[in-house]
């Protein structure tokens, strides 16, 4: 079994720079600061439309590097198996990390593997740790600084779908669906996003507790407010449906290929269309702004014409979503 | 209960360059190439004389970027928890991970935290990735490169003591022992090494599968063969009965504080000296030397005047030893 693993990810990563698991890769980056981030994949179940433990293992760490304004480039990925796994499964999702490792462009270059008996884990968790250059401009994306009244927020698409298609993956549930997780690597959109502006603020994505999350976190404390427009979110009617079923909101529900943005007034519709380019951009827009009024909390503006305010979300978040 | 997981976190690792788990940290080096390295932990039990997992995920990760070559200065610590461990027991293991950060100088800058339901996972596991600065002149060093006949081969120490203390701390063997795991960060006593010597040719920590398994790999498939003496490797009476006890050869009993070098023979005696002026090396000596004969095969002159082929682990290693 060793063996086989052994041979699974050196034929699967194989960009690999060393052939030797138990050594440390030594790698090269541009001059400059690191961005370095890490994430434990514990999604239940490991396959689910539109993606699998793998595929988010990449896009989940790809996506922490770019949203905080650097380049990802290496990647270490880190198993725990459940004796007992059955090899197809492994090889399948050992497969999907290579094939969106390509496709975002980073290379996985070092990695570990435990197994644990039969019962003390759930057949696989996969930590993935990322790093990444990041140029001196963007040093500050990932805290927020400088936001002022009259920035835009966008979002690159519709809410909710990566928690809606684990949801209705799971079995215990007995409910089918035809919900597709958004699950993706957002680094080539970003890269967009910053090669049309100088004057992006913040970016953060969207993955547990939603959009909800980022914005009432972004705005707590601060000397500003949000306020968004319900008539410019896009939720897939297949996710509104399902969420009305089980008793979700949308807007707190996990993303795994939305990024939040905020962006100077002036530069927004540029970075708009700038993200339009990318497949995973086509529905980009801006959803609301920064306000000079109600300090420190986020708002929508509903279809109706009401106002609510946007909290943290107070219970437990779904588990087990990514 | 993530409010109480936050505020650990952001408590004992206030070292912490960020203070929101969800970014990346950006972080700074030295220039030149970095050394990467990951490492998932599932040790049972999760404490042991001599440590506990969380001490282990810092040693573990910081000895694999020390035996590269290279200075580790970042971890990142990504935590999967089993629903309903105790809060001490955590905080236990973070407290131990924030004291072994500190006394190896290295900075824990980011982390995640994963919640499973009771039973899809063993109390808690922790993956920890190092980042680190790698002069250009050892480069190689994890490699094993330019080794030659003569080059003298050295441990810092004892040998066994981290397997037998963890099986001696499950309950389920019923058996009670002194012994202590040898779980240490070596990148000091390294450090130490290389200032002593520019000819360090190999660096490894001997980990599963004990020295047995770090010759062996070192030796394959290469055209010099390794010669040690059993009569100078130094293995304690306790852990030397109880392997007797339950059948194991300490040669392939896992170590968290030995790394095993080749040096050439003329800076061999100046780097066992320079090694035991750390604690962690008091007991440093040269165990054998690299051979112009029996190439790709290590063995051992036995204490009673034979020779014995140290070969790989042909079975299985101890189970979640690290």
């Amino acid at each position: 079994m060793h063996d086989l693993i052994s041979s699974l990810f050196i034929k699967n990563f194989s960009d690999s720079e060393i052939p030797d698991q138990t050594d440390s890769a030594i790698v090269s980056l541009d001059p400059g600061k690191i961005a370095f981030t890490t994430d434990s994949f514990v999604v239940d179940p490991i396959f689910f439309p539109g993606g699998d433990i793998g595929k988010l293992a990449v896009c989940g760490t790809v996506n922490d590097i770019a949203v905080s304004g650097a380049t990802p480039v290496y990647l270490s990925a880190s198993f725990i198996l459940e004796e007992g796994l059955p090899f197809l499964d492994l090889e399948r999702v050992v497969k999907s990390m290579a094939e969106e490792a390509k496709r975002a462009g980073v290379r996985i270059v070092t990695g570990d593997t435990k197994v644990v008996n039969r019962g003390k884990c759930d057949k696989i968790f996969i930590t993935t740790t990322g790093i990444g250059s990041i140029a001196e401009a963007n040093e500050n994306i990932g805290k927020g600084s400088g936001i002022k009244p009259g920035d835009k927020i966008i979002v690159n698409g519709s809410l909710g779908d990566h928690g809606m298609a684990v949801m209705s993956a799971r079995e215990d549930l007995g409910i089918s669906s035809n919900i597709v997780s958004d699950c993706a690597s957002l680094n080539h959109l970003i890269a967009r996003a910053l090669a049309a502006s100088d004057h992006i603020k913040f970016m953060r994505d969207a993955t547990r507790g939603g959009l909800a999350t980022v914005l009432s976190e972004l705005v707590s404390g601060k000397n500003f407010g949000i306020e968004i427009r319900e008539s410019e979110l896009l939720v897939r009617e297949n996710v509104r449906g399902f969420c009305e079923l089980l008793g979700f909101d949308p807007l707190y529900v996990a993303n795994e290929g939305k990024v939040v943005m905020v962006v100077a007034s002036e530069d927004a519709e540029r970075v708009v269309n700038a993200m339009k380019q990318d497949e995973f951009g086509i529905d980009s827009r801006i959803i609301g702004e920064i306000t000079s009024d109600h300090f420190g909390k986020a708002w929508m503006a509903t279809r109706i014409g009401g106002k609510r305010i946007i909290d943290m979300l107070a219970g437990e978040q779904l588990p087990r979503i990514c």
